[in-house]
């Protein structure tokens, strides 16, 4: 257990406002604790004698060996209470009381003090605002909640009191049980990232539950996560995802609006799975609770009816996991068991007069095939099969392989006995065998991110003070956004961009184009298509004034070299008549680039508010905005994630040769990406950096143009 | 009612083959006939005397005015049974006998001999290897199965008879009743069409399903749904969606494996609103039964839970509803009547302390708001809140309103009687509030459908005549694909192409070229980017044999008028050592594109045996393999649904002027695709065509190359 282990398994709690008023929060929170905490419960009121039998006292500091205060006390003595039991010696506090952060100013302030008095004392705070905690191994209910959970291994944190009411309620009539459960309130002190440390640490705990509407510090829960999601799987609503609804949270816990994009990339890495629905995350929780991790991806589906067994097997299609396919030996055991009707293949029917005696054999069959990786039993209620003894047969069969299984036993009441057998037995049921493969699917994904290895993000040999002076020259000149003239940043941090240069006079352009296209002629643009020519060059206005050049004609591609004079004025007019007052910093000459041999990409970066800088990776050119082919990951970026990040976008294929192209040096792409990270981590200044197009070619990756936008006061 | 108005609605049924053997069928369907039938059940058994109390006729013609004859005896006996009862004058038989269709070559034969027997006395057979059937108006259970459905207004057809066995049995533990049931059984006779056409005429039936595993008639049922579906909704699962799951229900029923892109272009045009889950098909049943259609698309929340109020604007955002916005009057309303700490715009957000008065009072507000067009009431269980007075209150505010209203009363045992109440009223109740926004998106789908007008699609004056004389001169030929060769095709009917001619010497591809950059230069590539010219062309290898011209070195691409000649040797020489016994056409030498300007795309079409020419369009080039940004539509294309192909695709925007870029002809492309869809429709002996690329520009659309494959039987 970790540093919260007095606040769940506490031996004394007493409660800081307790009372036996009808209707009110302290005489619940009393009663619920009476009910079942094997521990001593006090009673604290300085205005009653006694409360439901309880001595009361005047104050927490005067009953010894108190573990945790439970706070119910009216919001402007809140404070004075805690402070009383933090010199009583007391570390741990459940704040149930509202009138904080959630309620203007003065809660607002009243938070703030709390936060400096539990840093004072160095205490542990769930709250305030909070419907109270659980521990079910020790009877402990410090909510003013109806019901008290069952016990089970789950452990489960809200960030809405009511839910957790809802979900007990309705958690307590499907055999759902709970090892923890936290109503986190405003989480002033204790966020989630503390709760899922300490589960990860409790051995009676098997499954994180989570409704989360935001991220109190997004690094911190990303570590956390991470750590603990190795050996205890973490499922997730993170509500919030969609405009109206981040509207709505920001109106319901006052949640910081952190971007969905930078959630999603952050959960993902935090190997959390996130799922958008109620449904979900308790289909989830309870099969992640109550099954093995299969061994292998293939699922077997035996079933008395073909109908559904179709159905299931699209649900399996629907999947990343597979229908598996059985060895001769057990397509032979399967003939010689079943009647000549049946089909022995997968999706497994034994034909609808099967008794249980026939299904059991079945399934026996199936969970002994070497490629099974987990089961569907699937039934259709029929005269000659007694679904009792069909879950009977289920759970023995499932304890004796130890491979998961989940059950759809069709129907309404006649599967009501069955059902409840197979759920006490850990053995999830749905009506619909879609979410019987869907939470089979969570078990494979759980069993994939436990299995994940991180490596460490590589750190290349830079010119760091380089590219510090770059930004710090433009800082100089008071600019925050930059175009081409940062190419040499990316040159800094060794991202390969073609050979260029920026003039400020037409002859020196002249010269540019002469010494670009004669020093490396050879690898410029152009082929036999009769378009472009190795002698062509392109060219761009440099001014920090004019974000879209393109829109203004402010770049020449294939320009010939006799014509690059000519060009160079054209470009520095247009920009002026565009833009009098536009500083102009030259024109820049560049190599062609090789565009109908490559594919052009971006590689782009932001900073998020909660989770720093992320690194983006797509499709590039036009189709950026239409497409939005993209995939983010927070930095720092290691070689695997990089490659990740290529695998993830749909246009992958056209990077890896389709159509009978070359494919391209995709280790040059993964490369980029990489110090593109190390590039954004270094410097906290850069805000937002897009390379696009990052042209990735058979023989390397070359950025063609970037542009950035940089925070001067962080230089 | 329609022509099954007997069927459903006898007033005598005989059971020949009824028996009192326990475990058998023929006793079970006598006995559920019985139980609850409101006409006469007769049972023939020339074996028995009596069966379960009823006089044993020894033939189904001995008894008098018989409506329908429910076949249960062995398969050897079948035809003659029903040969017997169509001579004596009935008309509708179910089959429940198996061993027909499904098993095995004499069963096949023993199916086509059912199939002539029905044609000859004009025979409604439903079957066989059939559960049977149901009427829940006149108590009519002539299946085999455990339990009758209760009364109600959804009409359900099954594929598979243990799945409609399933159904009822869960669904008499939901308050979920039925009007009609069939089980399909192998649709020897009547199918889904039939059905559908059927329950489309009854006053009784609101909501048709169905659970299919293939369509027998693609065009009838597209026909028949389509006309109905405008004031009878019809949801279905048509299984076998995925490629295990076709190959599943290929071994279940046999099903034809029809293309699943066909099947969700077909299902789609006949507003059937398609689902993949049995929890979505009842889900969106029973809205669809119990409630009216939305009449704007905005939905209000109105909770006592902040949490559960976030996660629904998720599911809403989710969806193609919208939250809805309040007029000032309505927020001035819930000012008045709610707490300072409620939250007064939508999700409204009532406070956990709320009372069944201000739940009532702040539902009957938002539903007085005209811009909410449905409802979700979401609760958590608290001490001051009683669910069955919500539940009630819910119940006349719905009636009062007439607007959609789903429900979620979260919890388990405390909302049980609460939700029977609601769902008894025909209000549906979820515990995921998700589930409650998608059933609300279901009858905001179900209204769209409703609402849509079909149009006929257009006839173009094409030439006809030159078309058919280009596929016969192909046959005579003995080809069966056709490349460039075949534009003049796409000539006839009026596919705008670029300037081209086919030249089979080196001279006339001199003079050719001439010709092309002479007359119509002025339209050719080339632009100020320094690439191309006006004066140059493309050249094409033409040769039926050789089927990927770029990948052999077949097209040259910017050839400038010096090198037309020595371009002509290459390509023919370059064929000829690929394919030494290539027959060779030609040379085609073809005007420039400006691919620059505009964007390639793909129009095509294949030929499906189910449903027959379906035209597809796509975004094209090196992108449709890859991204697959397809969508398809059932020939014949009318200029709505063409125009609809645009929006479907994600590159859309791209063609609409993306980027500050022209936007393209649309009407030129949306004519093509007609265009096609009229030439595939016109000559069956078109199997597949693609036009690829057809480049859109702002100036009209072009057909660049084309490919088709022909079937020479059919010309």
């Amino acid at each position: 257990m970790g540093e919260l282990a007095t606040l769940f398994g506490p031996k004394r709690v007493a409660v800081v406002g307790a009372t036996d008023r009808e209707g009110s929060v302290g005489r619940a929170i009393t009663a619920n604790l009476l009910a079942d905490f094997e521990g001593d419960v006090v009673a604290v009121n300085p205005t009653k004698d006694e409360v439901l039998g309880l001595e009361s006292h005047d104050g927490v500091g005067a009953v010894p060996d108190v573990d945790v205060a439970v706070v119910v006390v009216p919001p402007p003595i809140v404070l004075d209470a805690i402070r009383e039991a933090a010199e009583a010696g007391i570390r741990d506090v459940v704040v149930i009381t509202a009138g904080f952060g959630e309620s203007g100013s003065e809660g607002a302030r009243r938070e703030r003090e709390l936060r400096e008095l539990a840093a004072e004392y160095d205490l542990n705070v769930v709250g305030p605002n909070s419907l109270g905690i659980m521990n079910t191994g020790v009877g402990l209910n410090a909510t003013f909640g109806p019901e008290n959970a069952r016990k089970g291994s789950i452990s489960f944190m809200s960030q809405s009191g009511a839910f957790v009411t809802a979900v007990v309620d309705w958690a307590n009539d499907r055999n759902l049980g709970f090892h923890n459960v936290v109503s986190l309130g405003n989480k002033a002190v204790l966020d989630e990232s503390d709760f899922v440390r300490e589960w990860g640490e409790d051995p009676e705990t098997d499954v994180i539950l989570g409704y989360l509407e935001d991220v109190v510090d997004g690094r911190a829960f990303v570590d956390s996560a991470r750590e603990v999601s190795r050996d205890t799987p973490i499922v997730v609503v993170k509500s919030g995802r969609t405009e109206a609804g981040a509207s709505a949270a920001a109106s319901h816990t006052g949640a910081i609006a952190g971007s969905e994009e930078a959630y999603e990339a952050a959960l993902d890495q935090a190997g959390v799975l996130r799922v958008d629905t109620v449904q979900d995350l308790f289909d989830f929780g309870s099969i992640l609770a109550g099954q093995p991790l299969p061994e292998r991806d293939g699922v077997a589906i035996v079933t008395n009816a073909g109908g559904p067994g179709v159905m299931t097997t699209d649900a399996v299609g629907d999947s990343d996991l597979s229908l598996a396919s059985f060895t001769d030996d057990t397509v032979e055991r399967f003939q010689d068991a079943l009647p000549d009707e049946a089909n022995v293949y997968n999706p497994v029917d034994i034909i609808g007069d099967a008794p249980v005696e026939r299904f059991a054999e079945a399934l026996d069959i199936a969970l002994a095939d070497p490629n099974v990786g987990a089961a569907v039993v699937l039934a259709c209620p029929t005269a000659t099969l007694s679904y009792e003894a069909l879950a009977d047969a289920v759970v023995d069969l499932q304890a004796e392989y130890d491979t998961p299984v989940a059950a759809t036993l069709m129907g309404g009441s006649s599967a009501r006995d069955a059902n409840e057998r197979l759920s006490q037995a850990g053995i999830p049921t749905y009506f619909d065998p879609a979410r019987a493969v869907r939470s089979l699917d969570a078990l494979r994904e759980y069993r994939a991110i436990s299995e994940r290895e991180y490596t460490e993000p590589e750190t290349f040999d830079v010119d760091r003070e380089a590219a510090r002076e770059i930004l710090e020259s433009a800082a100089r000149r008071d600019t925050n956004r930059l175009g081409v003239e940062a190419m040499s940043l990316l040159d800094a941090y060794g991202i390969p961009t073609p050979d260029g240069e920026i003039v400020d006079a037409r002859s020196d352009a002249v010269e540019a184009a002469e010494r670009i296209v004669g020093g490396d002629g050879e690898d410029g643009g152009g082929g036999d298509d009769g378009r472009g020519g190795d002698s062509e060059v392109v060219m761009k206005i440099v001014s920090p004034d004019i974000l879209h050049k393109s829109d203004i004609g402010g770049v020449a591609v294939g320009v010939p070299p006799e014509e690059v004079g000519d060009t160079y004025e054209d470009l520095v007019t247009r920009a002026r008549n565009y833009q009098p007052d536009a500083t102009i910093l030259g024109v820049q000459v560049q190599e062609m680039v090789d565009l109908d041999s490559g594919v052009e990409t971006i590689a782009g970066m932001n900073r998020d508010p909660q989770f720093g800088p992320l690194v983006l990776f797509g499709l590039g050119g036009i189709f950026v905005e239409v497409l939005e082919d993209t995939t983010l990951r927070l930095a720092p970026v290691s070689e695997q994630s990089a490659r990740e990040m290529i695998d993830e976008i749909d246009a992958a294929p056209l990077l890896r040769g389709a159509r009978g192209r070359d494919p391209v040096d995709e280790a040059s792409v993964v490369e980029t990406l990489q110090r593109l990270s190390q590039l954004v981590t270094d410097f906290p200044a850069i805000v937002e950096l897009d390379i696009n197009p990052l042209v990735a070619t058979p023989d390397g990756a070359q950025a063609v143009d970037v542009r950035l936008t940089i925070d001067q006061e962080q230089l």
